[in-house]
């Protein structure tokens, strides 16, 4: 990655004016993917969903499925998306639904702990690592898993359970595994982002346990639904047992809207002349890549802030070559400012996220990219005035 | 409690014929609430809920809550039912949304846990007790808290939770605490059969912590809605926090759909004269007692099983006194027969949860009152059967 920082002053940046006061906080510490809203709103008699009262009463799917309470329209709609964008491997594997991805890495971290063993195996990831995790392992201090910290530092010789994030949130890099001990390692790829509105699909995945979720996929985050990819039946018995002793499946409402979503989605590849519209991810990359390049010039000209930047690569899928357009800023405060996380909350009234809650320094923090317009040009005008003040 | 067996022959029982094979396993060990499909069949536009696909994209919900991801309309909705049944007092408390009550269960453990404590506090349950709350406390081998088995036989000087299911799952019994211990002790309340189809309301509940529902209140197991009513806001507060860390809240369609349902029903008692069809509670109550009627003529002429009777009370909703009539049957075998559950599966082709996963004798085993007609038909003239052969 080249970092690029300290440009020389252009000309300012031409930001669009926005509702939002300059007094008020901006609340960018979170990934609520509302971005993509705008797009369904266009789409929106298509994917409409009508639910009657009697319908989907029962706890029950399919029993003749591992993860019997998933609905068969929810698992074909699944496997058709990822046909569709080639991103990851479904043939001959088993799918997982749960609520949320969150729930999907818990039931996948117990799938792959030993039942007999002595001490809880050590679950780690490489920093920065998204900043849930360690709570997520460690709230109920299970006897079964620990969190055991930065996936780079660990050199313990004892059995491991490595997540990799790939492209990683925060920092939006594509990663792979990272441990060096000889020890007996275990991986979970965690690949919520691995779409082509964020990075270009230069491969389709094929590991032992991939998650994704539809938050992250389509923007529709109140839905709760996430599921995993997974090579070993069971691995996904377990997983399955999991998510049926913490919330007994998953809504099956949110499960045919996911089915609708998707269908519509892939509609629009595979029948290219019943679309008026454009696209949904060229749509959501287009808006991705307009804040990117918006954000590249402000941070171009600016003496307080750095981001890395991100190799082209071609893209199997839109069939062009990309830069990747990460959900979140990685932001680097320069020489002089050690908690980047509070310099923009004092200075610039916006509330971000951390680098220690990623495992990382305080000179960074987590920025969300996937808010509305006026959050991020609320964002982009108040990074630029930082700018000025250091002038 | 008057256990009601062997009574005098009387004339055969006239049980409807059904389309399920006499070689068919009958499967009566799930609790999936099909009984009231019908009802809502009847209420199906009424109830239909239409969800574009730009709406209810975000994990947020009301910032102002303490239960962030809740729906203003689903905790509205949850407020105004127990205001028309009167069975739990909800002023000036907090409501939280999980993923049904399983999800809720474990976050009131994990709430009513001391984060400092230096071993795990002991959860117990009065036998016969819902058979997977074991399960659900100690899969994680948690270092917060651990089963600890039958609240009856609790006699540790160590601070315990005691979770008290009433009416209670196996057998249907109203219940309160049990635990004679000297100790500190905290309380969680399952209510999720504390409505008029089972049970006479008798009083409005006002407990900790209580927690229902929608699987059982109106059969829509597959929405995975469960609330807690909640006094204390620090324990909503953490319950709130555990459902962020296992799935960052609860589906919102299911929120949409929980509101919409519950508003029917609400308006059908409080406004009358635009309901034409049998209010919910009228007919889901008339329906079991039905069931339960005929399943009495069946059992008293039983020379190889018994069922307990149900006392009489009066039901502050109906106006009336009445009998129970639960979602389950909690079947015992009479002398000579040692594992119900087996006999059952063995001769009947009827598959039960067996006693011992309730903490009992396996002389006991739980029956579904809740499936389709078909079955409990199929499952009576198997009873009834039985009996003719010890004729």
């Amino acid at each position: 990655m080249v970092v690029a920082t300290n440009s020389f002053p252009s000309s300012s940046v031409t930001i669009p004016p926005t509702n939002i006061s300059p007094n008020a906080i901006l609340p960018l510490e979170r990934g609520d993917p509302i971005v993509f809203g705008e797009y369904w709103k266009k789409m929106s008699e298509t994917c409409t969903v009508v639910i009657k009262g009697w319908e989907l009463m029962s706890y029950l799917s399919d029993m003749n499925n591992v993860c019997w309470y998933m609905l068969p329209e929810t698992k074909e709609a699944i496997k058709r998306l990822h046909h569709v964008v080639g991103n990851a491997v479904t043939e001959d594997r088993y799918i997982v639904v749960g609520n949320g991805a969150t729930q999907l890495l818990q039931g996948a971290v117990f799938a792959l702990t030993p039942s007999e063993a002595s001490k809880p195996i050590n679950v780690v990831v490489a920093a920065p690592y998204y900043s849930e995790y360690q709570d997520e392992v460690d709230i109920l201090r299970s006897g079964l898993y620990q969190w055991a910290g930065d996936a780079a530092l660990y050199e313990k010789n004892e059995p491991y359970i490595e997540v990799v994030t790939s492209p990683n949130n925060p920092d939006g890099t594509m990663r792979g595994p990272v441990v060096k001990s000889e020890a007996e390692g275990k991986l979970i790829h965690d690949l919520a982002y691995y779409w082509p509105h964020y990075t270009p699909i230069t491969h389709q995945a094929d590991h032992d346990i991939m998650i994704f979720t539809f938050s992250k996929c389509t923007g529709h985050a109140g839905s709760r639904i996430g599921w995993a990819i997974v090579k070993d039946i069971e691995v996904a018995k377990k997983m399955t047992r999991y998510v049926q002793m913490s919330s007994i499946g998953v809504s099956k409402e949110s499960q045919t809207r996911v089915a609708k979503i998707m269908g519509v989605i892939c509609d629009g590849y595979q029948n290219f002349e019943s679309m008026e519209s454009e696209l949904f991810f060229e749509y959501s990359k287009r808006i991705l890549k307009k804040r990117w390049e918006k954000l590249w010039e402000v941070i171009d000209e600016s003496k307080v802030f750095s981001v890395a930047k991100y190799p082209k690569a071609f893209c199997n899928f839109t069939n062009e070559s990309s830069e990747s357009f990460p959900g979140f800023i990685w932001l680097k405060c320069e020489e002089g400012i050690e908690d980047c996380g509070s310099y923009l909350l004092e200075k610039l009234k916006i509330r971000a996220r951390g680098g220690e809650r990623f495992g990382v320094s305080p000179k960074y923090a987590r920025i969300s990219m996937i808010g509305t317009d006026d959050e991020f040009h609320e964002f982009l005008n108040r990074v630029s005035n930082a700018k000025k003040e250091c002038d």
